[in-house]
């Protein structure tokens, strides 16, 4: 077997013990900067930034094992002192789950985002207008700072701060939640990952933003296309997924 | 082929004339006031509460097509003036959509929901304590006036008024949502309908009322366990769910 | 100097305790179970919910200390372990911090609150219609489980559940909040205590609530009138108003 | 008596017809386009925008008299259509209302603005955090997209966006209102206008912007200064503000 380990800057010495670690197992391992070669598994040393960064260069997903040195992480399988046994159980079982991924289509380009692709004025404090479409139905229009698209797992992301739901992350599902609107009456909605979500962009031109990274510029008058990517993201399995975000919000209240 | 017809009070000439149609269409109809028999559709003159009323009484459940005699309803396909042509062809096409129901299971007794089981004090101010547990793990404990366990399409009915989020009808999944928590950081929650989702109650007894009528009393220091019914409702099909969904949001705002 | 002690079924103990030590500062102390006498100031025992059942006897309302047996109060000055230095202190100084109090006029009758008056459904999950007034200018109209009239000490009250700011005791003023409303696009409004509020009451009766106690049946049809009380409530001075503020939403994290 | 006329681009057909309707009524009328000169009064011809934008070139507020030429204006007291009779009537009358500014203090400088100043990160989708005093009392950290701090006035432009309330224009306060929170538990804060707010910015740069216009920046680890400016807003007038705002609010619905 073979996997790729990434680490965020400054935990260096914690992916050479993983590299150590993982050979003594019988596993090639190699600790990677750049876009990933194909391999069996993929650990990373860092957040759940760490891994939204890795999945961003990824269709194909090998599944993924997260060492957390940061925070609370929702993605993530162990901690540098607790990492072994659990890396060599999962690589023992090679039980994977998928979560889905959202498509941001605009023009020729496609993005892929975990949690969301956020669709954000690029001046602050002025306004851009979006109207939203479910499969041709126009759902809502408003002026706001901002609009999101998320999945289920992005729910404990960004959109958990514009008032949406925790979603299970068992479910698929696209999350369309305004970021600060100025207008009454709306709605978080959650709709299945079977519907097509169509943005219209007017005013003033925005920026789309996946996972909080990659970037698009997006003219004012386009349209961008969401819908359930066909390139899901893969983890070693994690039995308590329910508990681990009762642990997350706990963590920020 | 076979119709029971139910009416609200008040709608019994439009029922009346439901009957003489369907009888020209060679279809045997009955206006009935009390549990269905077996019969291959059921026609309702009244608005989303008369299917409601139906459903309640229904385990196995025939297709239903539903007039509108009253405000926007989210669960009829035609009113008085329109029904004819939309209730011929929906018999002609038999196309059906089924909708999950959640089951409320206290003790011995199980009610079955379309929108949501209503968890409320008895008494009005008077706060009741609730921890909710999916499939075992605790992701709420508060003091409220009640906690709803909505489904998809009840998104849109009490649960909306409780800070719920809009879900799609094609959804299976279960909504958990607090009525007026004295409680900070609370969020709600949307769970696969793959979970099970229990309820205690204590500090004092509450009622649990399911799509607004029929009621258990519950005593504090008791469970109640949520999951999906094995009896979804089932509908002659409607194509413009998500235009209806609007539509009757907007007639609230 | 003459104080009346007032407690909470479980605390004459303390409240013995107190009697004495006032009879020892030369103050002369009665323990009362009813109506309070004129008295140059008052001791509860108990929490909150004590010093609001006092309150709700009074007009003229003599300064009140409370002592805490409970969980956090926020209007409490100290607890059955470090009363007696607050309270001999607050008796020497006699600085009294005065918190507008509203009243709700229903024909001939008129309750008074320290926090808030909740007109709530008396039939639970059946909604009540309700429409309010400012100054005679119709600002909201809607069906809900019910609607609050609060002042900004209610604001950490039954408000706080009803998606109410938090708004500085300091303040004069009058909150109005519906409870779980069936509507998209109301607002939480906050007026000044020199606007009068009126609600007329639709569709089914409701009750009326003082401070979670106190209560008059409300016919549907009839309007009710909300305005400042001439008679605030007065308390000994507490210095550090918004740490409480900040401590008891602490607690309810 | 001396007037000056403000209009946004587009409108200056219009002020020339205020112009000379002033020239008429024999006051000295001058159409400006830079920080205004003393005079009696001012006339606006544009929006709550044009308004906000002469404002903040002025300490020393003369009464503002507003010709709305856009949408809903909550400050404006006309439209071209009817404006002759009641600015005839406000100059005869001379009636004068106060609306509170808040100062914004950091290092040497002072924006003053009526609606609100936000302090926004100046990269979208990266989180600033914010740690929020009043009067030396820390009530709220978190990290967000921004922090507002608005006035009553205010309560109505971006702070209802962010989950404000409704406040009466007649209330001096600070509101105090997060831009997408990263956090659970948080709560809008009305304090006094007695009161003065302090902000200490981490992680990041921020913008500090009055009224939508006049910019700030702010160094991480800075701390800003909030309270109720010497100034107030003055305008002619207007005896319906409550109405006023509830049609403003029905327009974004």
């Amino acid at each position: 077997m073979k996997a790729d380990i990434f680490c965020k800057p400054g935990s260096e010495e914690i992916a050479k013990d993983v590299a150590s670690f993982l050979e003594e197992m019988g596993v090639t391992a190699e600790i990677k900067a750049e876009i990933p070669d194909s391999c069996d598994f993929i650990v990373t040393v860092g957040g759940d930034g760490t891994i939204l960064r890795v999945l961003q260069k990824l269709k194909e997903c090998p599944p993924i094992f997260g060492i957390n040195t940061g925070k609370v992480g929702l993605l993530t399988h162990a901690n540098p002192d607790n990492y072994k046994e659990r890396l060599a159980s999962a690589i023992e079982r090679m039980e994977v789950e998928e979560f889905m991924r959202v498509d941001c289509i605009y023009k020729e380009e496609t993005m892929t985002a975990l949690n969301e692709v956020a669709l954000l004025t690029s001046m602050p404090a002025r306004l851009v207008e979006f109207t939203v479409f479910v499969n041709g139905a126009e759902i809502e229009n408003l002026r706001s700072d901002g609009m999101l698209i998320a999945t289920s797992v992005g729910s404990t992301a960004y959109a958990l701060s514009t008032g949406g739901p925790v979603v299970d992350p068992r479910m698929e599902c696209l999350l369309i939640v305004p970021v600060a609107p100025f207008k009454l009456g709306w709605k978080p909605w959650v709709v299945s990952s079977s519907r097509e979500v169509e943005v219209e962009v007017r005013v003033r031109d925005c920026l789309a933003i996946a996972d909080g990274h990659e970037t698009l510029k997006i003219k004012a008058g386009e349209r961008l296309l969401f819908k359930k990517s066909d390139y899901p993201a893969r983890f070693f399995k994690m039995s308590n997924r329910i508990s681990r975000i009762v642990e997350m919000l706990k963590s920020i209240k």
